[in-house]
């Protein structure tokens, strides 16, 4: 495997000193900046994730605010989930399509207050797409990236850990909502989400000076919790069918492509660019969709999509997929066709490393 | 150094598995796609470029394409260069900016025809600001990626490698002009240009299935000219003053800042949604500007910016460098304030490694 190379375009984080500090072994690019994908091992990391607590480094989750008096507006605009009930203190996963209904991100937005949001993207440059947006519809609205990292805290002893530095209190924070914390005399705002189902909190770290301060307190802290530097775990989130943005979905894709129907309300989300494209979508449902396979026997890294083949006919592609110690499969992501995707059916998956059998899951591995 | 993981939100190229029999050693990620960065040694590179001729995976060089009535009138709008004048057949630089003269890319413009051009862009999702600019200001206009990838020959003997592809018409190609070439019955796009000062071509790969018939083809027909696989190179790169967008210059900067004043016609490249901003700046000068800087003693890998320091002030910042072996010099691109940008001026240079001199430069190593 090829090193990856350094420079200030590929940027470090405000915890890059602690990541590498904890002898992170493996990194990849997400928005630009460094994303570690390896500490111990992927299989060592997997499981330390599912016993104990992990601390990490996400600042890749990038913030793109809106603020101003046309925010909800704007906000409304880029996705096809009805934002109207959304009080403050609530995360909404949202999906974010253009004009045709094709995914653009599908970031968490965090409502600040009733004129300010926080859109947590995922892998592509949204900020681009909203500055424009607002720009091309004359919106009062500021558009910007503030200087905001989120650290997530994952794992089953993330309460434990949570509780030490910012008392009980952050154990009332329910999923997908959030509150203030004060962290040296900062106030952070902290919600219970993450990109695992080990459960945990991400912090939104609001001033990259206070980065190595944090880190270094949550694990003075934790010691004896066995706290330890981690990331988003390949086979913990494709078991639990977590998406991950330019692999398992492009802008290729719509929402319900990607299952994620429920998040559509083309009925009531007017106002949203994409509504119209999607609004037929929703009528006749889409004609390929996300599915959880099993592929047997040894699989090579997935770095491509993998064509899926029912009697050598290309019927879908696998984008994920790892080795997976608590279920003795192969657990995978993949996009199937309506002719193939009913549970049971068997198909070929055809790997760098040659054909392997594949049964499509009734549901992920959860 | 960290490994660089492997998922298909990485993009690999039509050229990947080329670029990995060819033994690359260090990649990098632009564009959500993998460039190689060093195959033998970055210096030994260096070397083999300016003496030899290579063969540059460049597919990350993404196309956004523009295709409409109002194709060019859109594509005015993004920059401060004034494209009136342009023709088919030619490729210009483009600063593009936001509606505050804030850098956004900066690509080479294709023109292919009248209401057809190329964006072959630098890293980041320009494509989302076009798509959004065209859908806000109702333009009829088509914007999407399409399956285009360079393929870059760059060094002294790249013409002697190009003559046995392409015949001795490709001699007759300009400097930022273009010509349309067959191979295997296809028809090529080819211009005089490339992100080094040793010259050469590019070539736009147009369908990703004749990616490694004409890669194998470039190695088979140069053999004798030592034709190598290779890619833009940090040292030759810096010697020659070739900005690089995320290192060098970000959304934060003006084209001006960026020494790039002379490629913004503000007084005539009306239509440029940025210009209003830009007007004042050609106006009033910049406060701070590129500069070729020389750094004494020995650096790290230049990962992050550094500060430039005059009296233990900070006057600006290096964002590349590297030891140069032609010019016997630490060579890097900084941005520095007007209070100290004249060349001779002697300031420090904060690295990781600590305290090192440096002197502004009058020019790039060219």
């Amino acid at each position: 495997m090829a090193t990856i190379a350094p420079s200030r375009r590929v940027r470090r984080t405000p915890f890059s000193d602690g990541v590498e500090a904890a002898g992170v072994k493996g990194y990849t690019v997400y928005n630009h900046m460094l994303l570690p994908t390896v500490f111990e091992s992927i299989t060592a990391d997997y499981r330390h994730l599912k016993d104990h607590v992990q601390v990490w480094d996400v600042a890749c989750e990038r913030q793109v605010e809106l603020r101003g008096p046309d925010a909800a507006r704007l906000i409304q605009m880029l996705t096809p989930r009805d934002l109207r009930k959304m009080r403050v203190g609530q995360c909404y996963y949202v999906p974010m399509v253009d004009e045709t209904g094709g995914m653009l991100n599908d970031p968490v937005v965090v409502k600040l207050a009733e004129d300010r949001y926080w859109i947590s993207i995922a892998d592509s440059d949204l900020l681009f797409w909203v500055k424009a947006i607002a720009l091309g519809f004359r919106l009062d609205v500021l558009v910007d990236e503030p200087d905001v990292s989120p650290l997530a805290i994952q794992g089953p002893k993330a309460d434990a850990l949570m509780v030490r530095l910012f008392g009980d209190a952050v154990r009332d924070v329910k999923f997908f909502h959030f509150g203030w914390f004060d962290f040296q005399g900062r106030s952070l705002t902290i919600a219970r989400s993450g990109y695992s189902k080990q459960g945990g909190y991400e912090i939104y770290v609001e001033g990259g000076d206070i980065g190595m301060p944090l880190w270094n307190a949550l694990f003075a802290a934790g010691e004896d919790l066995q706290v330890r530097a981690g990331c988003p775990n390949m086979i913990e989130r494709i078991e639990g069918g977590l998406l991950s943005y330019g692999n398992d979905m492009t802008r290729n894709n719509t929402p319900h492509e990607c299952g994620l129907g429920k998040f559509c309300n083309t009925n009531t989300a007017i106002g949203c660019i994409g509504r119209d494209a999607l609004l037929r979508v929703a009528k006749e449902g889409p004609v390929q969709q996300i599915r959880a396979i099993a592929i047997e026997g040894d699989i090579p890294a997935c770095d491509r999509a993998w064509p899926l083949l029912a009697g050598g006919k290309k019927v879908g592609q696998i984008t994920s997929a790892a080795a997976s110690p608590d279920f003795g499969a192969n657990v995978a992501i993949g996009m199937v066709r309506m002719t193939h995707w009913d549970a049971g059916t068997r198909l070929e998956v055809e790997t760098p490393a040659g054909l392997r059998p594949a049964t499509v899951q009734d549901k992920f591995w959860i």
